[in-house]
């Protein structure tokens, strides 16, 4: 059971970032930061009769690491009560993959597991819960299993780790993650 | 009573675009195609002591218009169920506008009225409404008014002129932002 | 194809009452008004020994009447930003439904139509969202094709009569209802 | 800071009610289990000339004690993605003491706080959120704070007891609620 983590933030050490770095401590991970990579917006072709075309960034890099995990966890901070853009660009292009020949992406992201961890200031419990719904769409239409999620309140840095119940349940996920890979 | 039109949808004359034509039909407003513009993703910058700099983006020249029109539609295809990318990136960046001494953003922005207009297949009327209540969230940190909102399926290009539902809430919409112009 | 309406409201010629006679407008169907009906409140037996017991009142009856139709349509007033307390009463027994071997109810309800119709004050086109997705779930858990709703406005008596979308939306159901039964 | 537990589960030692005596353990509150208290549907009467009439069940009394308490928590099992039916049919009830003279129910009422504990089976912390968005909607009305919610976890008798996340944040929350009586 290999463990991918998605940081959607657009700063180091978030708040997101801190509470996701609780639930795969001392656990071995692979790690791909969004901010430091290169991923433009869809442009949609799927109407088109050329069809989708190969677009230089780091987008199928992203993706092949992707499906050689078996647990994806999607950590972004709740930036205007959605997912952060950069998150958002890169599951948009989901679209492309679906199109994609080099691999059955429908078929291979349908075996894995999501996590989902969000951090935010602004009530997140209670103002981060269509962001969950939306997950949950996301990953129903590809078949994804969506495994669980945590909702840390935090604005200022480090606020998170003042959050005694998102670390509880960090604490638990990390425990469960890692007797899933024993 | 000016009217500001943003295009969140990758494409030309996609479903999103095409119903919100019509509720601006025969109606005096300016448009923004975010797919034409650049927008880069936020950099949170809030909690650091240099805080927020200028990008060499088009980001500022929009929030320009917008501050300066009374009512703001946002046209988005439902992209997995969010709004697309290039929105969100756009709408992110309004964290760096809140501390930006240029102008009084919340201020400006809460006497606008909001409008959103959606277009999607895999039952938007459904998957759609997380959606709706981010964009309600949205609105409501700035305190604008969300004075409505439509919600048309469609997936391939032209399919949305088939909602015929959608495409009533279009007219009656267009009648009474007209109504609102005089 | 066969129509049961069921009317949660609490009174007669009630918003969510008129805006549904207009969906089954010269339909042939069959009205089920809850108000008139004893429906206890669920006593969970799921978890004793000897379950669930005969309940002296409409229940049963109601379902059965449920059971023999093709199409249901729900139709109630935003109560609280829920259904009104009489229906949840009565959805709340499918429980034990489910526990009967009179007859086999989630299959024989997982092969009919729902179709829910709400009115209310303040806001229902976002306030009841929550509503509309409970109401996904409910029908979700038990296999029944959620095949549309319509949410009317209007808190005084008559005030739907004004609410041109819904009736619009009424209409266009109406329509769609016609040809199914021919 | 007085509080009320209001129970809507129809039965004795659900995992609802399991929940929330951990919230409250070894602090004085007081306890109304609806279940054996005589609570009728709402009859809408906002609308005709003579207004709401007393009704003989015990909904004022309940009434009165929320009135007297600072401190409201709302525990109800998950039905149908719903609250229960016993406790909407009070909750409906509410449309009638906002029309009363013996009180100022909206003003009494917006000084309190509530919390809501929910209980239930198939994937709670996800298909429960609908309902943590119609408390939200409600409590909004009437002024109400929203101070938190717990979901936990449990079909069977007990089940709840083996979810430590719940059972954390239900020991959170006592220790929370003990620090605010001293």
């Amino acid at each position: 059971m290999s463990i991918l983590v998605l940081y959607g933030s657009s700063r180091e050490r978030g708040n997101s970032e801190l509470l996701t770095n609780k639930v795969v401590e001392n656990i071995n991970h692979t790690r791909v930061y969004l901010r430091d990579r290169q991923i433009q917006a869809i442009v949609d072709k799927r109407h088109t009769p050329e069809g989708f075309k190969p677009v230089a960034d780091d987008y199928e890099d992203i993706v092949r690491q992707l499906l050689t995990h078996d647990i994806l966890i999607f950590s972004t901070p709740l930036y205007w009560y959605g997912m952060s853009g950069v998150m958002k660009d890169f599951i948009d292009r989901w679209s492309q993959s679906l199109r994609s020949s080099d691999y059955n992406f429908k078929e291979e992201v349908s075996r894995k597991q999501a996590y989902v961890i969000i951090a935010g200031g602004d009530n997140p419990r209670l103002k981060g819960l269509p962001l969950i719904q939306q997950f949950a769409y996301i990953f129903d239409f590809v078949g994804m299993s969506f495994a669980g999620y945590i909702i840390g309140e935090g604005s200022k840095p480090g606020d998170v780790l003042s959050d005694a119940a998102a670390l509880f349940e960090a604490r638990e996920l990390n425990r469960k993650l890692a007797q899933m890979r024993k």
